[in-house]
């Protein structure tokens, strides 16, 4: 029985070694070295070959390396083997989405980029009080759950929205078009941090941002594909959203002349925003291989049918 | 009977309408304009004349207008009045300071400045992973209590320190000349929340930036008066602290021709951290009033010889 890591654009000897060490006795394989496919009952991927999974005839569920799982979703050999699929979505990975989501909505409201600039000519500018802003989170998952609560401890309003109207007990939770035309309407800051379905493919486009308020800040840390990059150009030039903070994108990285990158009211990141803590996406993967040596689905079960 | 605001540095016709609203019946003066002094039963103090108190006869009872009582420590005349003293330090408020902090943190911990440079070149450079850092905190009043609450939430590792070893349950506090060493010399951001007393004037000297972490940051949102501005200096010179987030100033607003204005190492904001929530001041204010004329003692009663 071996365990199989396939993660094409990522160096992944240091997660086989952080694997070895909690699962001595396991055999772990790094692809392209993938072995006799046979031995293969787990495997571990991001952005993974597309003729990789009909090779492994005994494969009995694999996770993914990320917390998305489109890369997943797109293979229909996956769906074909129907077995269960996890992903990398633990507590830490939630709370750092949710404190990086906190600094970039800080940063904006309490204007850090003016106190930078007002040093820099020695002035001594008092800031103006503004009101706390209203959080518009759009799916509430883990992540979006967490941030809703992260928040809302801080004392925000929050709004959430998800395809099921569901989310944390403490949350409003709209759902439906006119649900999300509602959060829309009512936020400062809108954070996407749904996952990439077909149903929320381009979500984020010029009917939504049209129901926006005026000078609020548009926020996407889910996929690149949740954007419709020209239409926020578009809206931007309307002033609705002023100003967009984006760390992922239609593609990756962003090409070298995107008209992004001197947009002055975009804000870009490098898809940094919750970075996966190796020591705790290894012991995730290593408590998901035992469990499905029992005979019991990976961590973080999703529905690939759902695409969440 | 009547109210006295007394606030010669700031504008308190807005908060002379709101807690007119709060209490209709009530006889409101702003200084000077202070007609009858035998009228006036509770003072709201923001920087008095040291002349005041002693033409108040039948004061029953002041608070401050901010969270900082020094103001009133240092006049000799209220000590002798014997009577009870109130402050605006509302939980809003360190929420408010909590968030401000949490903002200031996740910045340099995440590099936002760094994504901002990265863009204007065009870069896409992906973000090395750094270990969540251990925040430190002076002072485990209400504003420093909550703030280690707050940033505990997150996931952030907490370390407290207090005269009293006194803080939150969930939080770990030191006390005492070797637990103040032992809180700077384990944090990535040491954040000064004291109160300004004899005791801790100019607590953030050159032996405490000693024994902090190479590569560490301070943070005063106290008081100017904890700092040592030239200790300050010379060790950013050293690295220890790498770099220093200010607040606050031995002298407000900061002279034109400091040496903190140019300085590489050093973000300077105008004292505006936490900002009082002028709706919340005068919902406090009315409600110390009514108590006040209960024979009760102002909300957020400090002790005046403690100085917190």
């Amino acid at each position: 029985m071996a365990l199989l890591i396939c993660a094409p654009d990522r160096s992944n000897q240091q997660l086989a070694h952080d694997l070895s060490e909690r699962l001595p006795n396991t055999d772990i394989r790094i692809w392209p070295e993938i072995g006799r496919p046979e031995d293969i009952v787990f495997a571990v991927l991001w952005k993974h070959p597309k003729d990789l999974l009909s090779q492994l005839p005994n494969l009995k569920a694999v996770s993914s390396l990320g917390a998305g799982i489109e890369h997943l979703v797109d293979d229909p050999t996956l769906a074909s083997k129907a077995v269960p699929v996890g992903r990398m979505a633990g507590p830490k990975l939630a709370l750092d989405m949710a404190t990086w989501l906190i600094g970039r909505v800080v940063a904006d409201w309490r204007v850090f980029d003016e106190h930078t600039h007002h040093q820099s000519q020695q002035r001594w500018v008092p800031e103006t009080p503004r009101a706390t802003p209203v959080i518009g989170i759009l799916g509430m998952g883990q992540m979006g759950g967490q941030a809703a609560l992260s928040f809302s401890q801080l004392g925000f309003q929050v709004l959430g929205f998800s395809q099921s109207g569901h989310g944390p007990k403490t949350i409003p939770v709209w759902s439906g078009d006119a649900g999300l035309e509602h959060v829309a309407s009512q936020s400062d800051y809108l954070i996407c941090l749904l996952p990439l379905t077909p149903q929320t493919q381009g979500i984020l486009n010029k009917t939504l941002m049209a129901s926006m308020k005026a000078g609020s800040v548009l926020i996407n840390v889910g996929r690149g594909g949740h954007l419709h990059e020209q239409d926020l150009l578009d809206a931007l030039s309307k002033g609705k959203p002023r100003r967009a903070i984006l760390d992922v994108f239609q593609q990756e990285p962003l090409p070298a002349h995107h008209p992004f990158w001197k947009h002055e009211q975009i804000v870009i990141s490098p898809h940094c925003a919750s970075i996966t803590d190796p020591q705790e996406a290894a012991e995730r993967l290593a408590q998901s291989y035992e469990a499905v040596l029992r005979g019991e689905p990976p961590l973080g079960e999703v529905d690939l049918a759902l695409g969440y």
